[in-house]
């Protein structure tokens, strides 16, 4: 009976009490993050002008379970637990004898999981008397979820978005102002990172690593009034969105089934680990032989060409050192790449679980996303974010293999976001105008000697 | 317990297996459909050139309920049942002792409420062996749904957007060309009602009576292969509604309330009409005490400032007539106006219960609605569809009053659909730059003259 039900739902009970921490769980130690100046590891005072005590705490905390503070759940309330949907359609159309669930997150008010951690890190810098966040926004999830939390507990929201995208953009850039933010195109003549990159190149399209630079100096230098907020990447981040994973497991319980693999797109990979952090733990405590495939876009593609290094997480190298899949700081995705997905690191908890093969990679180029966003359109009714399209391409492509080796799996994938907001590009594909793009693999190499030199 | 939710849920096999016909309880009888050229009433075989036959039945019967058919319900289930929320957030801004619920058709993957009738009507259509569908469209929701619908039930799909809205909204159209549809600036080139009108304004911006007319002669001229589809105004298109407050009713029974005054907007009338009318029941059949509230926009004030008489349907005279209040069919809303709402009449059944006093109206002009769609998504997170916000605007001026009155009450209205491809509007109004207008009264004197004369 159950299994017969299109879309599995929760009620606000079943929302999450606490966030599922896996540094408690990982069978290995996380390479230390290290001070840009001195190559040594940070401590938390060194990270204290950025961000509030909380979340530096979480930053390294092995506690398996985080409490969610209540007015963070309260707020989740209007939207969460968001719903896990068997593509029925979808599985139709390909006449898979594939099982493909997707969980939801496009339900959020802010159209993406982005709010998710959004809500947490304003809460806790509201906790500890901060005014006001910066950040940054490349193709406008992040900001609109973070104007959204600071509107609801209310703090400032000064972002700063990556110019091509601010143009491209324009109502991400409104809907961010409806909800009260300050949205400044970069690169921007407002701090002293903008200034020099325009400098250098007026015409600048901008990137998230220069845009990083400039929300991060501009909470730097505001003598503790503001702090600065990330969007993805830092283990706290993904640590929010693990309340994406743990309802996909009460789901699944629901629908009676155990997903064989599970997918998400990355970026600076918060949605993909969102989702299966969660399940990486029954792989890892459990044994469970669960297959994890990251997706990203073959103009950003850190796990596929980068390399593993200590890098700077923007580019003016202001940020601590991280060791993650990198294609260098200095990394500027080519201005005809249409969504998201355009950081040059990765989240260095699915660095170190891709490094020792605990997931899998696979890049795409946008014509085939967005062929199968439209696919997948068609099918479900819903129009995906060309981020999580990336995911849709990835789960069509192994429920064709399955049906190809006439072999039955469950395939789950996050679909982190809708792409109302991303017409543009569905236009300009739909018209045939839509270009591929590789990212040159000597431009990784070129990149490699800007690496910052560590002690051993 | 069940009080402190904020989201009443029902899960799929919630979802209504009738649609409520509100024709079987209605203690009055409607005035008669008429036919345009003899002014006498038409019969099943005039409408057959325009719908299936299933639509003509249900126009008409007398049945109480109506069996939604298995395949729709199938539909239905990508995104039925909808959410009833309390606006718990929105309550504690506005620190009234009202309770405030909404339902949520924004949830719906056609972005608003329509979806529930076309898929119905889409169908209808195919199994009459229907090869596809004309529209018209305004400010964009009945296309897309309309689109989505074909899609689904594999017809073709034309429609005629009014070309003012097809410039101030590419993403509309994008929406609708990604679900396969084919979608006419209007007027067009394409129709002789087009051209007639062409002739005498060619900047004209268009209107709904325009493009009602350019989307019944593509359908009339087809040999049958096409048939058209209306996306609110007609009985059947307010029975598919139904599916709204069926649920609603549902789920204010799971919150333990009842409301003391229902709220919704209306342009032809469907989404507060589906509300509305299962809750009408209630108070024709058994008294219940409930005030009804439709609210209408100062541009376009069928309602408040129009004449309750026999009008056609469109610009160009082709449909039946239709008592209804009516702004004239000449009726051009003024390019001005931002939303949705600009049709010229009103749902016949709406006008014969507003002229026999079961429902009050009110009409806003666009900056108060844009104050209050700012507020609400600053508290609720959910930015609305303008037209939507008519209802958000009476609902907080009902809870305001509750306030200042010191009586609390139970406020429930429609949220009908989200704002996401209306953010030029948004902008607009953000920046002080979205005047208000109100209809002159003497253009509907005016009108007057134009109206039919009809045998007494």
């Amino acid at each position: 009976m159950k299994n017969e039900r299109t879309r599995f739902l929760l009620s606000e009970e079943d929302i999450p009490r606490a966030y599922y921490n896996i540094l408690a769980d990982l069978p290995f130690e996380l390479p230390p993050v290290l001070h840009p100046a001195t190559g040594r590891p940070i401590g938390p005072e060194d990270l204290a002008p950025l961000f509030p005590m909380a979340l530096i705490q979480q930053e390294v905390s092995r506690e398996r379970e985080i409490e969610i503070p209540e007015p963070v759940r309260e707020i989740y309330r209007l939207y969460r637990p968001t719903p896990l949907i068997r593509a029925r359609r979808l599985e139709r159309m390909l006449d898979t004898p594939a099982h493909i669930y997707y969980k939801y997150e496009g339900v959020s008010p802010a159209g993406s999981h982005k709010l998710n951690t959004a809500l947490a890190q304003a809460f806790y810098n509201k906790q500890e008397g901060v005014r006001g966040l910066t950040t940054e926004t490349g193709a406008g999830q992040w900001g609109s979820a973070l104007a959204m939390a600071c509107r609801f507990f209310d703090l400032e929201c000064t972002v700063f978005m990556v110019k091509i995208s601010y143009h491209q953009k324009p109502y991400r850039r409104i809907l961010m102002e409806t909800f009260g933010a300050r949205v400044i195109p970069s690169p921007s003549p407002e701090t002293d990172a903008g200034r020099k990159v325009l400098a250098e190149n007026p015409d600048s399209p901008g990137s998230l690593g220069i845009a990083i630079s400039e929300a991060v100096e501009a909470a730097a230098t505001s003598g503790g009034r503001l702090k600065y907020s990330l969007g993805s990447v830092l283990n706290h981040v993904l640590l929010h969105q693990t309340v994406i994973g743990l309802e996909a497991k009460k789901q699944m319980e629901m629908a009676g089934e155990y997903p064989d693999v599970v997918i998400g797109c990355v970026g600076g990979g918060s949605n993909f680990a969102g989702l299966a952090l969660p399940f990486m733990r029954d792989r890892i405590v459990e044994g469970r032989p669960i297959r994890f495939v990251a997706v990203e876009s073959t103009a950003a593609p850190s796990f596929t060409k980068g390399v593993y290094a200590y890098d700077y997480g923007d580019t003016v190298r202001t940020t601590p050192l991280l060791k993650m899949y990198t294609l260098g700081h200095t990394f500027t995705p080519a201005p005809i790449h249409a969504g998201g997905l355009r950081y040059h690191g990765m989240a260095p908890i699915l660095c170190a679980l891709y490094e020792k093969g605990y997931l899998e990679a696979v890049a795409y180029p946008q014509t085939k996303v967005f062929e199968a966003a439209v696919r997948f359109a068609q099918a479900e009714g819903i129009l995906p974010a060309p981020e999580s399209a990336h995911a849709i391409r990835a789960a069509i492509d192994e429920a064709l293999r399955a049906k190809e080796e006439g072999r039955p799996r469950v395939i789950l994938f996050n679909l982190s976001g809708h792409g109302h907001f991303d017409l543009a590009a569905y236009d300009q594909y739909l018209r045939g105008e839509l270009p591929d793009y590789e990212y040159p693999a000597e431009e990784v190499l070129r990149a490699l000697a800007d690496l910052p030199r560590v002690p051993a």
